[in-house]
C-alpha cells in the first residue's frame, strides 16, 4: 500500500478484496497515452506557475517520453498495487527519474486527470467511429448508384406497399447515418473542453494557463467551473446515447437483411465471408453479423441506460460512483468500430436478386396509384380511395389481380373508369411519378445520391 | 366503422378492444392544432399541382380555420368512431364542407402526415422548455450573485473537501443546464426538417413545393428520403435522452438540496411555500418536491430507454410500433414544465444559513493549502502530501484540529515547517488562490457570472 | 390548504405549482375501494388496543360504507384540496360523520396506508392478469389441436431449418406464459404481505393486533420490520419484471405473427376484426394490433427500467421518490389486459394455409435427416454432417433440390449412400422421428397438450 | 476455418473481422466445465438410444475427463479457430481419441448444447451467490446483536422522524436481502430444466432419455417444448432482475454508510481498510466501496435493460442475438460476488458512534408521542396532530425545543396537558410503545432477530 497516492492518513492496509473492487487500472489503463499527454501539458504549465523550474520540467518530460515509448511498444510493466494508470505512471516517472517525479502532481488531483484523460480518449476514437460510419455510408452510396435499375416492393407494417427503387431503400439508412455523423460532430466540440487546473473540485491552487493547457491538447474551451469540471459526464453519456442510435439504424438495416436474406424474400444472396453455417444442419447459411449487429443493439442500449442511472442523484461533486464511467463507453466504442465494417463488408459484396424483387411487386401495391386515376378524373380522394378498396375486395373474392379486373368490373365500380387504367398499374409510371424532393422517383433518388456523395466529400 | 379512413377493403368491423387497442386519439389530440396548420399548408401546396382549385382550396381553409377556433376555444367535439386526431379533423371538415374535404387527403398518408404533426409540436414545445431552464439559469445567476460571500464546504464522495463559495456552488449547476440548452437548440434545428410530401412511404405522386411547405411551416429543411422521412424518430428519441440529461442534472440539484436542508447539513431552510408535512408527525417539513425531481428522473430515463426499445430492430418503413412515440415525450415535456419552475421557486425563496455553511469549514479542509505550503518550501508535493497526512493522523489521534497542532509537532515531522504555517488555515486565502479559470476564488467566480449573464442575454 | 393533513406548523399555502407536481390524487384515486377497506380493518383494529370505543367504530364503519359506495357508484366528488386518495377519504369521513373521524388515523401514517392499499391493489388486479394470460393459453392449446396435422418449416435465424408441426409451433408459446404465471403466482404471495401497523416508519405506537389485520385483508403475512415495509416496493419492481417477460413473449409471438401474415410467407390470414387498413393505399391489410403489442413492449420494459432508477440510491426510510411507482404499475397492467384478449381474438379467429407452409418445407431441410441417414450406416455424425454439406452445395451449383440429386451423385460423394435414401426426404417421417419429450413429433405433441390442459384445470 | 462445426456447404471462408464478431469463445469460456459435463451426459444418453457403442462411450469418456482437467488445472490450449468452448472442446477431444470423437454430436445442436451449459453454469454459480447474501445477512444480524442498545434517528425524506433502534435499522436489510434470497430460489428451481435433447430446434431425432440426463445433471425436469428450450432465455433475465433488486438494496444501504459516515452525520467510522483517500487532499477518507456499490447498480441494471431489449421481438427459435446472453449474466455476478463480501467486511468493522446518534434525536422528533398523548386525553388524532403542529412551531419560532417549552405554553395551546406531558419527551419509553411486530421497540426486535436466524439456520 505505500505506493498508493493517498497513503498518509492511513494506518492500515485496505482489504485485498476491497482493493480489487476499488481498481480501475483492468480498464483505465486503456487511457495511458492520454495520460502522459496531459501530464507533459501540466508539467509544462507548472513552469509557467513557477512550480517546476526548466530543468525539473526536463527531467519529467523525458521520463514521460520515455513512459509513452514503453506504453506504445508494449513493454509497460505494471505492478499489482497500481490501482488506476494515473498511480501506474507516477510510481514508474518516480522509478525513472527519482523524487522530482514527486513534483508533477501538484495543484492537480485525480479527479482533473482522468476527467481530461478521458476526454482525450474520447477525442481520439470519436474520429476513428465517424471514420467507420462514413465508410459503411459509402457502401451505402455505392450499392445505390449500382442497383440504380432494381424495383422491389416498399413496405409498411411489413406489408407490401408501393414500389420503390432498391436504390432508394439503400439510401434510407446512408440519411440515418448523416443524422449519427451529425451528432458525432457536435459530441465532439461539446468533448473538447478542458477540465484540467480544475484540482479535486474547487480549482487549481495558482494561476495556471488553462486556455494554454487547452489549446496544447487541441481543446477547443476551458470546462467554466471546477465543480462541474470534475463530475460532469455529459459528454460520456451523450456518446452512449449517439451510439444507441447509431445501433438502432443498424439494427433496422440488420432486421431487414435478415428478412430480406431469407428463404420467404430472398431478395439478397450474402457472400459466404459473411455468413455462417450451423453445427447440425448441414444446409444452413445463417446471417449471423446482422443478428449480432441487432442484439447488440440492446446490449448497447443497456450500457446507456446503466451510465444514466449510476449518475442519477449523485450528491457530490465527484464522487467514486463516476468510475462505472469508463467500461460502457469503451465496450460500446468497440462494439461499434468491429461492427460497422463488417456490415459494411456484407453490403459490399451480397448478391441482389433483382428478379425477385421485381417480381414481388403484384398489382395490388399500385392500389393508390388507381385511386390517384381515380382522382386525376375528378373523384375526391377520399371517395376514390374506398372504390379502389372494393376493387381490391372484388379482385381477392374473384382470386384475381387489381390489373385483372376487366374493365367491365371497373365501370361497375365507377362509370368513370375508362381504357387507359391500364396504365395505373404501370410500375414504372408509378415509380417515376414520385418525383418530389425525397421520392423514390430515379432522378429524385439519382439527386439524393449527389447530395449524399457532396455531404461525404467535405469530411 | 364506415367513418375510418381505410375501410373500403374490409368486410367486417374491428373487434372493439382491437380498435381501443388500436386508437391513439386520446393522446394525439394534442397535436390538434399542428393537424389543422399542416393541412392547411397541404391544401395550398395542392393547389400548385393542380389537384385542388383555388376554389376548393378557399373552402378547405375555411373549414380548416373553424376546425382551428374550435379547437381553441376547446368546442371541438370528438366521436367514437375517431380513432386519431387525422381522422378527427378529417371528419369535422367533412361535416363542415362536404365532400370536397375528400380531396385533401390526395398523395398524403397519415405517415408523413403525423411526422410532420409531431415535429410541429415539438418545435413549438421545445422553446418553452427552453425558457424554462432559462429560468432557472437566471434564478441560479442570481443566487451566485446574492450569495457570493458565503463560504461553505466543498465536497466529494460526500466528504468534506476543500472550502469553496457559495456562489461557485450554485453556478455548477448553470453549466450544467446550459450544456442542455445547447443540446436543445441542436435539437430544434434537427426537428425542423419536413416529412411532409413523402406519402406513405414513396414520395407524393407530383412533384409538390416541399420546400415551400417547409418554409410556410417554419422549418429550415426538407427530409431527403421518403422511407427515412415517414420512420425515424430520431428527434423523439434525442428529445428524450437530452430531458434525461436535464433530469439527472436537476437529481443532482435535488440530491443536494435534500441533504442541505437536512437536520444533519441544515444549510438551507426551505419556504414554507415549498416544503410539506407529514399526516402523522407534526413537526417534520419535508423537501418533497427535490425528492420528486429525483424520483422522477428515474420515469424520465425509462421512457427513453421506453422509445429505443420500441425503435430497436423495426422492419418496415412505417411499423405501428412507432405510435408508442408519442406519450413519452407528452409526459415528459409536461414533468420538465411541471418541475422546472417548481425549483427555480424553492431555491428563489429558500434562506442560506452562511453561518452554519461556514462553520462547516474544519481545519482539515485546509490539508491540501498545507501541502502546498511544503511545496512552497521546495518540497515535491507526493512527499508533501505525506507528510501532511501524518499530520492529519497526529492531530486525529490527539483529538485536535489541524490548525490547534503546535509548531513544534510539525516541526517534530518536517523541519522546513515555520510560524507562517498558520497562513495555511486561513480559509478566505485558501479559496481565493484558486483564481485560475473556474477556480472558485472570488475573482474567477464573478468572470464566471458575467459569461453566465452574458449567455442568458444572447437568447 | 387547511385540509391537508398535515399543516399544523405551516404557516404559508403550497406554491400552486408545487401543490400540483406534489399531488398524487390524479392516478392514487384507482386505489379508493382499497383505501376505504384498509381503513375499515384498522379501525377495527383501534377498537381492540381501545384507542376507538365499539360506538366510535360503528360510526366510522358506516361512514367508510357510504364512501364505498360513493366510490362503487361513481359519485364520490373529489375537492382540488384532496391532495391524495387518503386525504380525500378523510375528508369526506369527516364531512359525514363529523369529529370522530380525527380518529382513524391514530397511529398510523399515510407511509404504511399507501403501501398496504397499493399491495391490496395488486392483489385485486393480478388475478385478472392471470386470468387473461390463462385465456390466451387455452386459445393456443386449441390452435395446436386444432391444427395439429399442420406442417410447417421450423426456423433458426430466420432461416428454414427442420420441418414441424405448427400445433408444435403455437404451444412454445403456451410454455412461455406458463412459466410467467408461475412468476405471477410467486409474486402473488409475496404481495401479501401487510405494511399496516408499521406507522410511519417505526410501529404503531400501541400493540395493534397486525397478524389479525392480516387475515381480515386476506394477506398471508406481516412485514418483519417496519422501516422496510413503509419504504420497500419490491413486489412492484417484481410486477414489472414480470409484465416484461409476458410483453418479451408476446413480443416474439407477435414478430411471428407479423411475419407470417405477410405477403412473403402467408401462413395466416387475419380476421378483418383483428386487421386495419391504410389511410392512403387501398389493398392494404396491416397486422397492427401484433406491432402495438411489439411496440408496447418497449414501453414497458421502459417503465420497469423508470421505478428500478427511481429506488436506485435512495436514503431514507420513505422517501417521496416512491411516489413515480405507481403509475407505471397501473399504466402497465392497462396495457397487458388490453393486449391479451386482442391478441387471443386474433389467433382465435385467424385462418391458417396449411398448404402454403407445408409447400415451403423444401428438401434442404432435411438434411440434418440425410446426415443422421449416414450415421445409421455407421459414419460419425461430423463427418457425415460435412459429407451432407457437400450435397447441399453440390445441388446448389445444380440448381436441385437435395432430393433430386441421384443415386450416382450421392454415391459419388460417399459409396455408403443406397436406394435407402429416398426415406430421409420424407417430411412426415422426419418429424415422427422427434419423439423424445419436447419434440416435434405427433405423439410428443399430443403429450405436451395433454400436459397444458392438466396445468390449466389445476386452477 | 477447416476447424469449424458447419463449415461443409460453404466456399469462402469467413472474413476475418466478421469471424472475430460471431466468436464467443473470449466469454463462454467460461462454461467449460459445463460443457465437459453435459458431454459427458450426452454421451451416455447416446449409447441408450444405441449411437454409441459401450466401448465407443468408454473412449469419449476418457477423452472428455482428461479434458475437464486440463481446463481445472488451466493446462487447455485453445486454438485460433475455436470459435465458441463446443468447438473447443470437440476439437480436443478429436486431437485426444480420434475420429469417434465425430459422434458425440450426433442429433445435438449447439443450440441445445449452449442453453444446457448456460443453466448448468448458473446452477454452480447460484448458490455462490446466495451464500454471499446469506453472510452479508450473518453481519447484519450480527450487528443488531452488538448494537441493540444504540438509539438512533429514523428518518423520511432525509428528515429526522422519529426515534429507533440501530438494530432496527441494521435488521431492515436483513429482510430486504430475505426477499431476494428467495427469489434466488425461485430461479434455481425454474433454471433446473434441461433443454438437452431438443436439437438445433426440432427434437433429438431418436428417443433419447431426457428424463434421465435431467437426473444425471441434477435438473428437476425436462423442457417440454423444443423449440421454447433452445430460445427461451427467462432464466437469464430474471437473474439480471433478481440481481438488479440486490444492487438496488445494497445501493440503499450504501447511500445510508455514505451519509453516516459523513462529517455532519458522522454516525460510523470506516475501518482504514475499507475506506481510501485522496491523491490530492491528505485528509480525505472516502467510503469508496459504497460508492461503487451505489454506482454498479446502474451498471447492473444497465445489464438488465440489455438484455430485455435484446430479446424483445426476436422472430425465430434460436437466433444468433442470444449470444449477447452471457457477458451480462457473468458480469454481473462476478460484480455482486465483488461487493458483497467487501459491504459484509465494512460493516463488521466500523465504529458506531451511538452517542453522536443517540444526541441527534431532539424532542421534536417525539412530536407524534405528544400527539399521542393528546389522544391519550380523548382527543381526535387529527385534531391532537394540529395542536402539535401548533407547539412545533411556537417552539421553532421561541427557539427552544418541543421539551422546553412550558407547561403554561402547552395549556395555552390546549387545556388538557398535564405535567405528565414530560413522559412524551422519554425517547426510550417512544420506543418501548412500538411494540407491535415488526415495531423498534427492543422486545420487537428482539424477536425479529430470533426469526431471522431462524431463516438463516434453515438453508
Amino acid at each position: 500500500m505505500t505506493q498508493s497516492l493517498w497513503g498518509g492518513r492511513f494506518q492500515s492496509a485496505a482489504d485485498e478484496t476491497a482493493f480489487q473492487l476499488n481498481a480501475s487500472i483492468q480498464f483505465d489503463r486503456r487511457m495511458a497515452l492520454q495520460d502522459v499527454r496531459g501530464s507533459k501539458v501540466w508539467a509544462d504549465a507548472l513552469v509557467g506557475v513557477g512550480v517546476l523550474t526548466p530543468a525539473e520540467n526536463e527531467q519529467i518530460q523525458t521520463g514521460l517520453a520515455q513512459i509513452q515509448t514503453e506504453f506504445e511498444v508494449g513493454q509497460f510493466a505494471f505492478h499489482p498495487t497500481d490501482e488506476d494508470i494515473h498511480t501506474a505512471v507516477e510510481r514508474r516517472l518516480t522509478e525513472i527519474i527519482g523524487a522530482v517525479a514527486g513534483k508533477l502532481h501538484t495543484g492537480r488531483s485525480r479527479n482533473d486527470q482522468v476527467a481530461t484523460d478521458f476526454r482525450l480518449w474520447m477525442l481520439d476514437a470519436l474520429p476513428q467511429l465517424t471514420g467507420a460510419v462514413n465508410e459503411l455510408q459509402r457502401v451505402l452510396v455505392g450499392r445505390a448508384e449500382t442497383d440504380i435499375s432494381a424495383l422491389m416492393p416498399g413496405y409498411t407494417h411489413l406489408q407490401r406497399a408501393q414500389p420503390i427503387l432498391l436504390s432508394h431503400w439503400w439510401m434510407q439508412f446512408f440519411w440515418m447515418l448523416a443524422r449519427d455523423v451529425e451528432r458525432l460532430q457536435a459530441l465532439q466540440t461539446r468533448t473538447a473542453t478542458l477540465p484540467l487546473g480544475c484540482g479535486a473540485l474547487a480549482g487549481a491552487p495558482f494561476p495556471v494557463d488553462r486556455e494554454g493547457m487547452a489549446e496544447a491538447l487541441g481543446m477547443g474551451s476551458v470546462a467554466q467551473n471546477s465543480l462541474d469540471a470534475v463530475s460532469n459526464r455529459d459528454f460520456a453519456a451523450e456518446f452512449l446515447f449517439v451510439a444507441s442510435m447509431i445501433a438502432i439504424h443498424l439494427s433496422k438495416l440488420s432486421e431487414a437483411m435478415i428478412l430480406y436474406t431469407s428463404a420467404e424474400f430472398r431478395y439478397f444472396t450474402l457472400d459466404d465471408a459473411y455468413s455462417t453455417g450451423s453445427s447440425l444442419m448441414p444446409q444452413k447459411k445463417n446471417p449471423d453479423h446482422f443478428e449480432l449487429a441487432r442484439g447488440k443493439t440492446g446490449t448497447i442500449i443497456g450500457k446507456l441506460v446503466g451510465l444514466l442511472t449510476t449518475l442519477k442523484g449523485l450528491p457530490s461533486t465527484y464522487d467514486k460512483d463516476l468510475q462505472e464511467d469508463k467500461p460502457p463507453v469503451f465496450e460500446t466504442m468497440d462494439t461499434l468500430l468491429l461492427i460497422l465494417p463488417v456490415l459494411a463488408g456484407a453490403l459490399d459484396t451480397l448478391t441482389v436478386h433483382a428478379d425477385r424483387m421485381e417480381a414481388a411487386i403484384d398489382p395490388s401495391m399500385l392500389a393508390t396509384d388507381l385511386a390517384d386515376y381515380l382522382v386525376g378524373k375528378g373523384i375526391p380522394f377520399r371517395e376514390a380511395h374506398h372504390l379502389t378498396g372494393e376493387a381490391v375486395r372484388i379482385a381477392e373474392v374473384a382470386g384475381v389481380t387489381l390489373a385483372d379486373l376487366s374493365l367491365d368490373a371497373y365501370q361497375h365500380i365507377h362509370p368513370v373508369f375508362g381504357p387507359d387504367v391500364v396504365d395505373a398499374f404501370d410500375v414504372r409510371k408509378s415509380v417515376a411519378r414520385r418525383s418530389a424532393t425525397g421520392g423514390t422517383a430515379p432522378n429524385a433518388v439519382r439527386t439524393q445520391i449527389e447530395r449524399a456523395k457532396a455531404l461525404l466529400a467535405e469530411k
